[in-house]
């Protein structure tokens, strides 16, 4: 691991995306949201993404001036296209959408059709609560996930985010998807012939095992909650494509470098608009997270954490001392090698 | 089990709420979402937690009379105060109010504080949905599920219940806790002496484990997705306290008889807003089951089914052969002996 400083590596992207049509003011966007992806710890959907993400837009995937475009209103609830553009900037759009939508009418939704793997969801969940807000938002995916009971991944790992407004920026940000552990963190168990700290799939026998190899081999990984994470990743779908009027899991297509198409929702709430005292709040959620922290931890040197708690710190380490690359990806990125 | 009638059951249900204070008309809907907790099927929460019901209006947990009361309203968003009224009419009271925000603003959300036990929360679901919206809903609870890396309870199984209107009330419902088997689950297999069908919790060695004596012992069970159910538990306990002003699980009473002052948030979305055609969205949630109905089980005689799948047929069958009830709950219910 290099670290390298941020500002150099948020230029470094953007040099890569200025000569892909991107506009320089959406080229300088785009690579940001990439560059503090990785800057805040996030490291499997920052740098290491953007090789697959150059990939689809060079192969049409992903149209960098495509915008998204207002398909219908009404109130606080908004129907927009993706317009196949770059899902980051999409999402970070649809997020800004929804904001403004809770300034004026207490709460507001977008629900985006026919866009592209939004990178970090939490990002937009950040962005709410930076500005105030309470936020939740959602994706479907391509089908990557066995539904419960299903041989063959059937449901998308459709991440949910939920976005707690705190002092200081301290937000509280859940950033899940609906498989126990990722296929990359499975590679990585796998590659190094580690078992996983908890079961994460089924092997050939169909037993519950640790064993990554053994999972990849039969594609079924668990999902959080057995049933329930199965049937919450259906109701996340079936909610951001009926809503959007875009497509749902079962119509994306399975090749990660062709996933497109995907539908979103993106929702805020203005706590501000309900007569709500700043101080009340943050005393609210101090006095909960305080309760957390004075919780007995199993492992006395594994206090207990909030989602989001370790993101500031990283943050701020990263800026300070350089934000971590892997060499390799950080050579063919000035090099512009894609 | 005996089967009693449907009308019977909804009229001994009334005529125990009648000499507690309840309005007549009060008495009847609380009666009725009893008993049809029972006539769908989820017997835990219908007559089974009638006696326990009656104990908190006894004691003056739950306040007959008590209706909740509006606090403040922007827009699609509004707080209430449940009042500490019982908590399946605030509830009803609450989606009601979401939905109608929702007709009127394309999504509405109440936030509502000082209420009661919800008992079922499909319930509300249910609600939304068969008046033709999306819905989501959740509430806090007293602390019964330790925190992800703690010893000792510390979070609340805080239930999240989503739903999708479908044609004929065919609706997608999720209603999960964030625990992965209930407390009433756990000692149900410890009295039989049946291992858990998957790990559910710690043993006092700190292994995983389906022993759910073991678990009751340590009471240390699993959330959903281990840090991830205990990290959106969290959120929802935060947004749930911090909208509604109402408090959080760490201050709500450890002893069920006494919990109480429960947060809670209905969010209502009307589709017909946004210009989306009604047999467009039936079409795409048809297309959604369909792939899932056709994916190969593990166990043949065990298809894939969606959340809320067999709700209509354990409806019509429990209205035609008359609805399970235990005999000695339903002894007690007559002689109205509580």
């Amino acid at each position: 691991m290099l670290r390298v400083p941020f500002a150099d590596l948020e230029q470094a992207l953007e040099a890569a995306l200025l000569p892909l049509a991107f506009t320089a003011d959406r080229a300088g966007f785009c690579a940001r949201l990439f560059a503090e992806t990785t800057r805040d710890g996030v490291y499997t959907h920052g740098l290491a993404r953007f090789p697959r993400f150059i990939a689809t837009v060079k192969s049409g995937v992903v149209q960098p001036a495509a915008s998204p475009r207002l398909v219908s209103a009404f109130g606080g609830l908004e129907r927009w296209d993706g317009s196949f553009g770059p899902g980051n900037l999409n999402a970070w759009a649809s997020m800004q959408r929804a904001i403004d939508l809770a300034h004026e009418h207490g709460i507001g939704a977008v629900a985006l059709a026919n866009t592209n793997h939004w990178m970090r969801g939490g990002t937009y969940g950040w962005q709410a609560a930076d500005a105030g807000l309470f936020a939740m938002c959602f994706t479907n995916t391509l089908p990557n996930l066995p539904a419960w009971g299903a041989v063959a991944p059937t449901v998308g790992n459709n991440p949910l985010v939920l976005a707690v407004p705190r002092a200081g920026g301290a937000n509280v940000v859940v950033d899940m998807a609906m498989s126990q552990f990722s296929y990359g963190t499975l590679s990585a168990y796998a590659q190094r012939g580690e078992p996983l700290p908890f079961p994460g799939g089924f092997d050939r026998e169909g037993v519950l095992t640790t064993d990554a190899t053994a999972i990849s081999a039969t594609e079924r990984a668990l999902p959080i909650g057995l049933w329930k994470g199965s049937g919450l990743s259906m109701a996340l779908d079936l909610m951001a494509a009926m809503l959007s009027g875009g497509q749902a899991t079962h119509q994306i297509p399975r090749d990660p470098l062709r996933e497109s198409g995907l539908s979103q929702m993106f929702l805020a709430i203005d706590p501000s608009r309900l007569g709500l005292d700043r101080e009340a709040l943050e005393a609210t959620a101090d006095a909960v997270l305080a309760d957390l922290h004075a919780a007995a931890p199993v492992d006395p040197a594994k206090p207990v954490r909030y989602p989001g708690e370790q993101t500031l710190a990283t943050r701020e380490e990263n800026l300070r001392l350089g934000v971590p690359v892997d060499e390799e990806l950080w050579r063919q990125l000035l090099a512009q090698a894609y």
